[in-house]
């Protein structure tokens, strides 16, 4: 009871997004607008593959991949047919559509209404060769590994995803 | 010296489980146990595929997949060999029993006796089509991310496997 | 404003790093190294797959796999031709080090320079049958979950990779 009294509440969320796959992409994009509906303040940094989610190329066919993922109930000599991405990808978007789940864009436009800020890192801008046109409108700055922990030294509530 | 005196050490863990190889299930378990044998409050929120270690159907059948994993010493073309994953999984298995390393299903009953909280991610059931009577007994109960937000911002160690 | 003045930022930063794949190994050694920079604390805990940084043998051999990674642009069906693995990896050796990004066993020479600790874990060294002798120099200790835990609890900004 003392301890609760004594200790406020953690109001920050900041997220590192470091996936391209589309089942990776979901729960950063989930947490960051319940934490904004919550009121809290949320931030979110894409880095290495994460920036798949907010390239222009890329945000419409982030894929789920069956190959290498073990929780598939598919052999990975099945996987390696062609074609087999784009199925494992459009029966998970139907399952999606059908509970009336958002797609990556839908979810980034939420995020970002509710005041979710989008930070795209600058080393991986320059490894990958991304120019700040080849980025979604939604991001606000390209920043630095300062930066990013600057933010989430702030007692925010830090994922790597 | 003043700093360590005005500040409590952080007495929680909550961690979002979300692999569903068998690889990346020790991890959360191992720091559960261990979180709660010291006297820590614990906390396991299961998403996407971690519901392969809450789900009486593939809790017992786990597995590495030997392709896409970079860390693995065979060649991807070796890795597509049917049967492949399943040595893959026994080696390690083997590997595991030999130290005496308790299954995932041993590890769950232990970390649950010793008072960790297991707790199964709404969306994530209503996605992949689960309910409640599909998921081991050990299981809390079923929540949102609001609930898992609550539970990380106090000042929680937070982590996404 | 209040809350700012009687709230310190947090000055320390523990990362458990659990991948075992280049591109999985780079995130965490770009935050030691700024974070050590910026006069944190910063502690590397090495588990699972996350051991092929430190260790002798995979240090300077580690790759990014051409299959099961959803991200790459290439159907899983040309990952499997042997020597993709390899093709992938050295294109991306290649475009780090035209923009003069230093190679894992420089950036963990750098980090440990500048005061970044580096731990492996004990369970992993049991499994894998690692001996202390086949771990790089810069490894300062082995050490257990519960001594990880102690770190991450003194405020620290925790991250699994």
């Amino acid at each position: 009871m003392e301890k609760t009294e004594e200790k406020q509440k953690r109001n920050k969320l900041v997220i590192i997004c470091s996936k391209g796959s589309l089942d990776m992409a979901y729960p950063p994009l989930m947490l960051a607008t319940t934490a904004a509906a919550m009121g809290m303040e949320v931030d979110l940094y894409f880095t290495f593959w994460g920036m798949n989610m907010i390239s222009k190329k890329t945000i419409d066919s982030m894929k789920i991949s069956p190959v290498g993922n073990a929780a598939l109930p598919i052999p990975n000599i099945l996987g390696m047919i062609p074609g087999m991405t784009s199925m494992m990808t459009s029966m998970m978007q139907k399952k999606m559509q059908k509970i009336k789940m958002p797609s990556i864009r839908e979810m980034i436009a939420t995020a970002k209404e509710s005041g979710v800020r989008f930070h795209a890192c600058s080393n991986t801008m320059e490894i990958m060769g991304f120019k700040k046109e080849d980025l979604i409108p939604e991001v606000d700055d390209v920043i630095g590994a300062a930066t990013y922990l600057d933010m989430a030294s702030e007692d925010a509530i830090t994922l790597f995803v």
